[in-house]
């Protein structure tokens, strides 16, 4: 599909200008290949390799763009967000970088060693309850006290164009894809990606992979509007928010297709990045090779065409305990 | 110190040769910057990343430089080695691609993910005690039968000489290094750094790292000849081996000195290449990184100058449960 100039919250223009505005900071981060997963797969993959970003995630593109993106006056008061992990620490190491404060909103559960990350940069950490409105509400808060501004973890162009960057490196290191695939959550990543992918290449596909326990998007696709969940259950715990209204159109008309998992899918396709690439993912951050993994991809007789496969591997962030219990069940 | 061509077993001309005949099976591995490990370190680290390597250590270098060196007829019987593992596996690959019969003699105790990566790429298994004598005898008694050619693990010019290429790459990749921290164990690996990296610039220091449980190259270097240890103890599995007749006068002359380190610093170097770096690193592996941030090494005074410091990250096959238990204790 052809993607329409100015439709969307971000497109190739405003993509290329983050590339510009952000290339100074980021890692171009490397694409991995494996003959073993390769013969595994029954395909050519290629990772890119967004755990070695830094702050561990590829976050860190969005958040360093929607920084530098603020004028200065804007920029005195500092940053606010809400976020389960990488894209607070991403945001602490971007504010950082700039000079200015940010104040981090985190829920109870996030992993300890994504909260260790916010601290390492200088992030100010607020708690918050477990749900999202506790974290949007307390973000709020903070924001009205501060005066600082805004930078929400994915419903924000800034944050979509930067994202949208790892198309522009990839497809340059890898000129050979046919196929994205890219983990779903609210939808910064996908969004980005696949503007970028299909205003270069209209034929590239762009697959999202999602755990079942945490399936809005899969059924927001379905219905043709926004769906959001009670309660998510997953051990993907980068991947438990839901579609924002930027984010979702770009996810309705881009993204091809969305391939759903379960737990013990990512669980082993984690195993196989630590055993066969040598790189420490988190369960996030390993769902594009579960994806391509699962039955439902291989069975599908309309991906009989996706033979060179770019698997974006977004984080690294894990509790090596929370890792291990989960290698154990 | 400058490096007198035709004196040790290999040299940069050998080394040079080795890049041209291998360079079409390697990868070319990627050296990567941490700054939060640059500020735990005091210095800029530059990890070359050699657990990426096909067959997940830099023995492949050698192992393929040894294979495609030789002529078709000794081809034809195939190859026959004794190792613990990572030897193994890499012999077995290139062997495998050049499509002749690899003998693996691999003793007891061996990881378990190493001798599974032996039988993935098709090597033939046959065990061993434990100890160096029981491993040579066997390999002697294969080779009787087989009439294959014996591939030394490190004690062999084809195999230093590819080994080396890691200093081609790396000086090209990060030319500011002043200085090359490499694990030190059999000795086939720091040779060919060694060799490479001062015949290119002999003003380079190349630091050894071995474990405290098997340092017999240390040893070595205080009394001027090869020592042999009764039984070593370490985690580190990769670095139990001793200097060989060809490796020892290159040690001797080039390595500048040895960094020894207890395991529990290998085992935390381990943690942070995981937690930061996001990079799977065996025990052996991480050495290098465990002696930058050694007391021994930052107090010091002489190694004050070495601000700019390539670090061969040298293996990442490592059984996850035996990481575990290492992290726990």
């Amino acid at each position: 599909m052809e993607v329409t100039k100015g439709k969307y919250a971000a497109d190739l223009s405003s993509i290329r200008e983050a590339q510009a505005r952000i290339n100074s900071f980021i890692h171009k981060t490397p694409v991995m290949t494996s003959e073993s997963l390769d013969a595994i797969s029954g395909r050519r993959l290629f990772f890119k390799c967004e755990c070695f970003q830094k702050g561990g995630a590829f976050k860190f593109r969005g958040a360093c763009n929607a920084v530098f993106s603020l004028d200065d006056h804007q920029a005195a008061k500092g940053v606010v967000t809400h976020s389960s992990g990488n894209h607070a620490a991403a945001l602490a190491l971007a504010a950082k970088l700039r000079g200015i404060p940010a104040h981090i909103v985190i829920p109870k559960n996030a992993p300890q060693c994504k909260v260790q990350n916010v601290v390492r940069y200088g992030g100010q950490v607020i708690w918050s309850e477990a749900t999202v409105p506790s974290r949007e509400k307390t973000a709020t808060k903070v924001l009205q006290e501060t005066g600082a501004v805004l930078i929400h973890p994915y419903n924000d162009g800034r944050i979509i164009s930067g994202q949208g960057t790892i198309s522009l490196e990839l497809l340059e290191q890898a000129p050979e894809i046919d196929t994205i695939i890219v983990p779903i959550s609210g939808g910064g990543l996908i969004s980005g990606v696949a503007l970028a992918a299909k205003s270069i290449n209209p034929a590239l596909r762009v697959l999202a992979a999602e755990p079942k326990g945490a399936n809005d998007a899969a059924q927001s696709k379905a219905v043709g509007r926004i769906v959001t969940l009670p309660e998510t259950n997953t051990v993907a715990d980068g991947l438990r928010a839901f579609l924002g209204e930027l984010t979702w159109p770009i996810v309705r008309d881009l993204v091809d297709d969305i391939i759903t998992v379960d737990d013990t899918e990512i669980i082993e396709a984690m195993r196989l990045c630590y055993e066969i690439l040598k790189v420490a993912v988190e369960p996030s951050g390993a769902i594009g090779l579960a994806a391509v993994l699962s039955d439902s991809f291989r069975n599908n007789p309309v991906r009989k065409d996706c033979n060179q496969i770019g698997i974006i591997l977004s984080g690294g962030n894990v509790d090596l305990e929370v890792l291990w219990r989960s290698f154990r069940k």
